[in-house]
């Protein structure tokens, strides 16, 4: 659409008037079409369940970093200019988002460079909130992998294996949410290494997901997870929502990467359905 | 992922060089785990064809006005950091995007409250890229509609309906996606006014997409198409690609819009399914 500058070089600033005229009219117009809910699921002729995986994008939610949250602001306002925009100012690793390869592999693939048919893929959901409730540090490890296996069936190649941990309900409380202690050290949970090679050459999956800020568990200082996912081509999803209420096994998850140029990742709308 | 600034926070910076030297171990580790292109459609395993409808987002691709172009910057390198991270000024309506009710209507829907059952709807692609091409200011119309569906059969109730105009394959030369004459008038095909009151009403379409900038036509001043889209609570989707792939009927269209907050819309990756 079209901006207060644009709207000056194409020499139409007059049409805002009669724009502003229309919004009202439009508005009354369209009352006899009722807003409803689109009909998803069984009954509505697409049949399947949608879920939404992803934080809504605020300048509150947790940064890594605290300091290294978004800022916005308002370009233009339908009082003034006949429509209503913002500007974001933001780093690719803010909220629900993608780990490429490029962001820790010198010549790793870059956003653009992960194609439609890596982003939508199965889901398996490893479910370990009991143990992090309990203990912040905890890691998903190939013994809970393998009880995931014996209870649910093989993960299959290519899947997203997504870290269900319950972090994703302090989102609302950044110290919380990192787990901060008194000598700064993070704590919440994330994959271990080993689990990890193990997921990579025993399963082939696709990538790994977390409902927390990093695949790395919190006190890790050498991101070891990061660097074997990243290392073996694959990309990661930080930062999940809604993991609790996705089925551990049979789903699709559908991640919706911008495809930022030379992106080390990126803002995502991540979806599941099945 | 965790940034310069809060390494120094957390008091790791000395995990740097450890990991500079890990990330060449876990490359050559990984290297037996190959990377392969994730097994889509029926062979898969999970049985769909997936399409890209999104443009890459650079910073050349072309605004509605020229000059707001989003600007990025290094924010992190490997080199330096450990890790490589961009930061992007952007506004809302930037390359493959969604309107929202918002951006025209006060008090509109913004992006979090489009639900997610909302943003994955069936397709319907509607092909005007013939006319389009004798006459860059042509519409979609109710007889185009008609035509339709004598030929795919009834337009779903909450469908997405898109129109292909062959637009996309001009992305890479902005003044021709603009197609801006001496006046400054911009030319490129949308919606008609009259082909959006009859899907709203008739039909009850969930949404409008283009391969255009707009989905009001280019010399549109008054932007009824966007007025009567929005002030029914509908949204809108620009800018997207590949449409002349996508099945005429039959797809399902996954936008995965950032939810930002109060947000006039925003960037998507939008995907198409079937
Ligand atoms: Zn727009
Ligand atoms: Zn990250």
């Amino acid at each position: 659409m079209c901006t207060e500058e644009c709207l000056k070089q194409a020499g139409r600033a007059g049409a805002f008037s009669r724009r502003a005229a229309l919004a009202g009219a439009a508005a009354i117009a369209a009352s006899a079409v009722m807003a409803e809910p689109a009909q998803a699921g069984p009954k509505g002729g697409y049949g399947r369940g949608v879920r939404d995986l992803t934080h809504p994008l605020t300048t509150t939610f947790p940064a890594f970093a605290p300091g290294e949250e978004p800022s916005r602001r308002t370009y233009v306002t339908i009082e003034e200019n006949g429509y209503y925009m913002q500007e974001w100012r933001i780093l690719e690793h803010y909220g629900t988002h993608v780990d490429a390869p490029g962001h820790f592999i010198p010549g790793g693939r870059t956003s653009t460079e992960l194609a439609a048919a890596e982003l939508v893929t199965p889901a398996a959901v490893i479910d370990i909130a009991a143990r992090a409730a309990r203990d912040p540090d905890t890691t998903v490890t190939v013994a809970d992998i393998k009880g995931y296996e014996r209870r649910y069936g093989r993960i299959p190649r290519d899947a997203a294996v997504l870290m269900y941990s319950g972090w994703a309900a302090k989102a609302g409380d950044p110290d919380a949410y990192r787990g901060t202690d008194a000598g700064g050290t993070l704590h919440f949970p994330g994959f271990s290494a080993e689990a990890t090679e193990w997921l990579l050459r025993h399963r082939r999956i696709r990538s790994l997901g977390v409902d927390t800020l990093s695949i790395d568990p919190g006190v890790s200082s050498t991101f070891d997870t990061h660097l074997i996912l990243t290392g073996a081509d694959r990309y990661g999803v930080e930062n999940l929502a809604g993991l609790d209420r996705l089925p551990r096994s049979g789903a699709t998850i559908i991640v919706g990467l911008i495809p930022y140029q030379e992106g080390s990742g990126g803002q995502a709308r991540v979806f599941a359905t099945w």
